[in-house]
């Protein structure tokens, strides 16, 4: 049986932005957002909120900023299908170019923070609950963050208005184990609030601790189209809908999406499975070099790649 | 700490050659050969073993067959380094062709077989002790079988004089509480036996898949270089034996063997995660559909593979 608690967010545009500076056209977006709301697919996050002075539109595409113009022209003239989300960055947008949420067409901002940034994340992530919002605060890369360092962010966590938590994976570094260990500590420490997961794909993990998470008692679900997301991509929707057991769900709007709009970026740029994202996985590592590696004309020199990495790693 | 009972297989050349009728050439087995030797893997299973008259040697490669010819240009003059596996398909190996152990370099034999051939895997591998080798039995489609008849045939199996039998998820339609499932029954009916794993990937959960038999109790281990094998392929060898914590394992020589060999393939053929294979994971449908669609130029036109497997699996 399904349990009606589970949320499924797909951060197709979002986290696959990362790859391509958010260059997808009104027709992707167009198409994913029709996909996903035909699938039953609960939320779409469909880009960052950023203030326009943060970067410039020659450089990044529309949804690094998500302005209610770009939103207009992808609702169009019907009602709105689906939920709409907007990761936010601190210091990326400055309070004031936050629409009040009756105004705008997005539903739900999610704040992206390290652990010491909790109370900044905090701050804004309140101020958009006073906007009308729904709001998570999704703490990255937890898989570097010591013992004490967590739970006094928990701690914070647990005091503060934001319903909703995510434990993410940023550098796709935990096994299933670590999901249940983290999982529980999370339910623990903070008992009133609702837990998301967002998995990395270094390991070919991100799907398999997704449904680790949803044993564990996670409800909110991060995946993205065929896995697109950076580096080595998330957990792909198609196959946490194909898991999930829901009815209201629908795996073909996905399918076709993927054949019309995600497999041609699949021949322009290289998210998922790759050794050097398996390596920065099992080093825990940022997988900023292993991008670089990914982008340059050493894609395949793996082998250099690997001993660079763990000289870094074991602090040769 | 690390369980001494784990033994890997790698089985590259016998489950990748699946995907290129064994063309692969005596310097790409030679490599992979040395690589696994010095990364610590214990058992190299180089290919299937079948009479000269089953196949024609000018269709598929010399690892159809592992003749001692061809087994002894891999191994040269030097000590053999790693034991030597090799698969039987019954009905593709007569018992006369079959070396006494000690005359030929195989130390493996492993029987694949479906739940109705169960006497018939029985009474080769049975052969193959009384020749002097080692031995397992390969359960096949195991995610087709009725519980009834996997009673029936983990009962006959748990009363024959092989040591080692193995789950094999063929078509990639477990998820890991079956493997919990499956693993307690295996082992339930059989306490007398060694149970092995071997995983595919069409849901992006061969290696979870592997960890949660490591988990269970279950101590062979089944794997590939970079996943290769047929369809979506196997449980990447690099990830489990960075995931496995015997010190005796190493990952740099597999790394450098798949910048060599592995990934010059990756350009010739189509293993891994496509949606053709994720399709038949889900609907538990063996791989051949998805593998013809690949092979096709309608290898990306997946909404309409979609559209006739879901067809075929409600029976419409």
């Amino acid at each position: 049986m399904f349990r009606p608690e589970i949320k499924v967010i797909d951060c197709t545009v979002r986290d696959g932005g990362l790859m391509n500076k958010w260059q997808f056209d009104d027709t992707f977006v167009k198409q994913v957002y029709h996909a996903l709301a035909e699938a039953g697919v609960d939320y779409m996050e469909i880009g960052y909120l950023s203030s326009e002075s943060a970067f410039d539109r020659n450089v990044v595409g529309p949804w690094r900023f998500c302005g209610e113009k770009d939103l207009q022209r992808i609702i169009g003239d019907d009602e709105k299908k689906i939920k709409l989300s907007a990761m936010a960055d601190i210091g990326r947008i400055d309070y004031e170019d936050i629409p009040v949420r009756s105004e705008g067409s997005l539903d739900m901002i999610r704040v992206a923070c390290y652990v010491h940034q909790i109370d900044k994340a905090v701050d804004l992530a309140h101020h958009c609950i006073d906007k009308g919002y729904e709001t998570t605060i999704n703490l990255m890369a937890v898989s570097t963050v010591g013992p004490r360092d967590l739970e006094e962010g928990l701690n914070d966590l647990a005091k503060c208005r934001v319903p909703v938590i995510y434990l993410v994976d940023s550098f796709g570094a935990f096994y299933s184990e670590d999901i249940e260990v983290l999982a529980r500590m999370y339910m623990e420490r903070m008992p009133d609030k609702t837990i998301g997961i967002h998995a990395h794909n270094n390991q070919q993990l991100a799907f398999a601790n997704t449904i680790s998470s949803i044993i564990s008692g996670i409800n909110y679900l991060d995946a993205t189209l065929y896995g697109i997301g950076r580096g080595a991509g998330n957990c792909p929707l198609e196959l946490l809908l194909s898991f999930l057991k829901n009815p209201k769900f629908k795996v073909r709007p996905l399918v076709k999406v993927i054949e019309e709009q995600i497999l041609p970026w699949r021949e322009k740029i290289d998210w998922g499975y790759f050794i050097p994202y398996m390596v920065s996985g099992v080093l825990n590592q940022h997988p900023r070099e292993a991008m670089a590696c990914m982008e340059s004309d050493k894609k395949n020199q793996v082998t250099e790649f690997y001993d660079q990495m763990t000289s870094v790693a074991s602090g040769l």
